[in-house]
């Protein structure tokens, strides 16, 4: 069995080790899925995994598996997240879980090995493909497809911006596997918390007990394109104008919920022609609506249509909005939160029970199999930016959480759990 | 000399024929300068110019001339206006001006040939380079050069969106000439009006008498990126939400002005990351103001930046605005004006005096010769879209006057006359 401070020393060594790939000049990271630093940062992974001894597969969406098969006929229990980033994201928002279970993992072989443990379930670790869904809309796509609520065919021609779909980007990096992926018994995730609760309540573990319910709008503009110069303001019908009434009522739309419930978001925003000295004929958008409870979300999304349909009447152009990439309000299994409690406990450490605004790949797991999600501070709250920050200590706190879990896990201490409920 | 019908038809044919080089389904053109469309239309117009027997050159900086050198110890009057287009712009915006003027061009030469009319000066008719500036920022480059108002060596550097530069664009498409530009003595440019005055008034022909008072803003909004799901409202440093303020600010400072002596507009705007799940950090954008005094654009634009400055404190982020791209309010000179009058007169067309909210080549070229500038009528006012339009009868009724106006400024009727004055 490897010491505590051996783990903690190896495990920065090689967290830290990820900062090269895909690195800013203001410390972050710029490794959006299916880039070359996708593919560098997945090279080193798989070094680093068949150096400790695991097995490699990588499936037929990209998703890049590692295991440990001490009896070759049971299923695994997976650990993971992700190795892919946001445009000018930063180092710890997914690539700490890879790698915090690559360690945890190491930690309970050891214990297998030395017959410190009896594993009833093999062992995997998995970088997921495209959680963040920068370049390839929409997000979390390995991990939906191996939980059958994304089509993998979908997935593939799904294109980025310049035209090169998934599949493509897949092959160009070498990650277009056709390995048969392991099948998971359980799922367990660490990942920062991207918000400030843990910092406030200073507090080094999170035990996350649901997701919130998302939704997106896609929204188009349609006015008319005219000459910034020669067209009088009574003659125009302008998108731009439009959209950027619709960019500040969705900011607005929160006002009326309690502070911390709710969260509404312009993230993308695209101009046609985007001529300087143009009118804007078309805008497109997307609209991001989150929320503690469904109702909360439909509320404020029934708010913003007819807030539309006014803005259409008033300015003689049309707006349409799509509904898409709807994501149940979810519970994590009650044994899997009191099983990080435990684990927290006995490694020494704080622990809280909190909620995650955001997704992550344990929310699409946790439909088909027991799934244990845990978070640890982020300094600020910030995330998805280069200034994103947690101490190692924190890290490393939530690395030996992980393993304690990751042995309860191997041991069946979830067998007999059914999998996340997806209504409250 | 050929007959008016003649003139007509062979100008109508040529005009149409313009159709093709760039055309979008919905009856527009996308030919923006130095691209592929631009170099073709550009070859059509060498090849008619040398069949109407006229020389033809390419300056250093893509100017186009095609002249008659009926005395080759006399400098030219230049008739003119642009082949280039918005994205998705219409079929009439400076292609027009310059089909015009080659036919006008050749009916004088007709008059001269025949012994009718007795030059003073040789006749030019000249497509500038990049009038639009959707590509290549700012507009109006190769008139502007000509004129001495922008640096040769600066607007060949300037890039596009993707790199390229002028000057690779040029060579691309075989348009970076080393011919000798001829020297203007007076120049003449018929245009689209853009506007509904001339279809308010049931008239057919525009003698402009100055242009309006212009400038930019280029605004970038620097904010703070972050997470759509994970970070509170609170919490943001939202760029897309302080730009949308910005473009509404823009379209509101009109409100306190008279309705059509005023328009405001930001027609380029950009998000970065612009990824559907991170709160902006960066938004670049073109405020656009334009007015019929000086003042007024100076009122407008000092309510805009304290504007900007309260959105800055408020939303704790910042707004930088630099000015560019100003263009003094202009006279065209009265003699002009009054040559335009009589023209219509002789023609047989209704006239009257008008002001151009746009900018076009004229703009530049009245600060250094005596410049006349006509328009014609524009159904609904409409313009830099496809369904810009003008009719059949008012393009050929613009080609006579032109040819009338032409025929007395190689006659030397502006010969005695200042360039325009630039300020009331």
């Amino acid at each position: 069995m490897t010491t505590a401070t051996s783990l903690d020393q190896a495990f920065l060594a090689d967290f830290h080790d990820t900062y090269q790939f895909g690195a800013t000049p203001a410390n972050g990271v710029d490794r959006q899925a299916g880039t070359r630093e996708d593919g560098q940062i997945r090279d080193w992974f798989r070094e680093r995994a068949i150096a400790a001894g695991m097995e490699v597969r990588v499936d037929s969406v990209g998703n890049l598996f590692a295991l440990y098969n001490w009896d070759p006929s049971l299923n695994h229990v997976f650990l993971g997240s992700h190795l892919d980033s946001q445009p000018l994201g930063g180092r710890f928002d997914g690539c700490y879980g890879v790698i915090a279970a690559l360690h945890a993992a190491q930690e309970i072989n050891a214990r297998v090995q030395a017959g410190e443990l009896e594993p009833v379930h093999n062992l995997a670790v998995v970088d997921w493909f495209n959680e963040e869904g920068a370049r390839f809309q929409p997000s979390i796509m390995g991990s939906s497809v191996v939980a059958g609520s994304m089509d993998r065919d979908k997935i593939l021609a799904t294109k980025d911006s310049k035209g090169i779909s998934v599949k493509e980007a897949l092959e160009d990096i070498g990650y277009l596997g056709t390995d048969v992926a392991p099948i998971p018994t359980a799922y367990a995730e660490i990942h920062i918390e991207q918000g400030r609760l843990l910092e406030r309540h200073k507090t080094e573990i999170g035990a996350v007990t649901q997701s919130w319910y998302t939704q997106k709008l896609l929204v188009t503009v349609n006015g008319e394109q005219s000459h910034t110069g020669a067209t009088y303001m009574a003659d125009r019908h302008d998108a731009l104008a439009a959209a950027a009434e619709i960019v500040l009522k969705t900011e607005a739309v929160v006002d009326t919920f309690p502070a911390e419930e709710i969260v509404t978001s312009v993230g993308q925003l695209t101009v046609e022609p985007n001529s300087p000295i143009v009118v804007p004929r078309q805008v497109n958008m997307v609209v991001d609506l989150r929320a503690h409870l469904r109702s909360q979300v439909e509320e404020a999304r029934t708010r913003l249509l007819e807030q539309f349909k006014e803005i259409e009447a008033r300015r003689h152009l049309t707006v349409l909005a799509q509904d898409y990439d709807i994501r149940d309000h979810q519970h994590y299994p009650l044994e899997g939160i009191e099983l990080t409690e435990k684990a927290a406990a006995e490694a020494g450490q704080s622990c809280m029970r909190i909620e995650t605004m955001a997704g992550h790949d344990s929310v699409p797991m946790n439909r088909i199999v027991p799934t244990v999600m845990v978070f640890v501070p982020s300094v600020d709250g910030v995330s998805h930016c280069e200034r994103e920050f947690t101490r190692d200590e924190d890290l490393v706190a939530g690395v030996k959480v992980l393993a304690e879990i990751a042995s309860k896990l191997v041991s069946g201490s979830l067998d007999a759990v059914e999998p996340g409920e997806a209504e409250l």
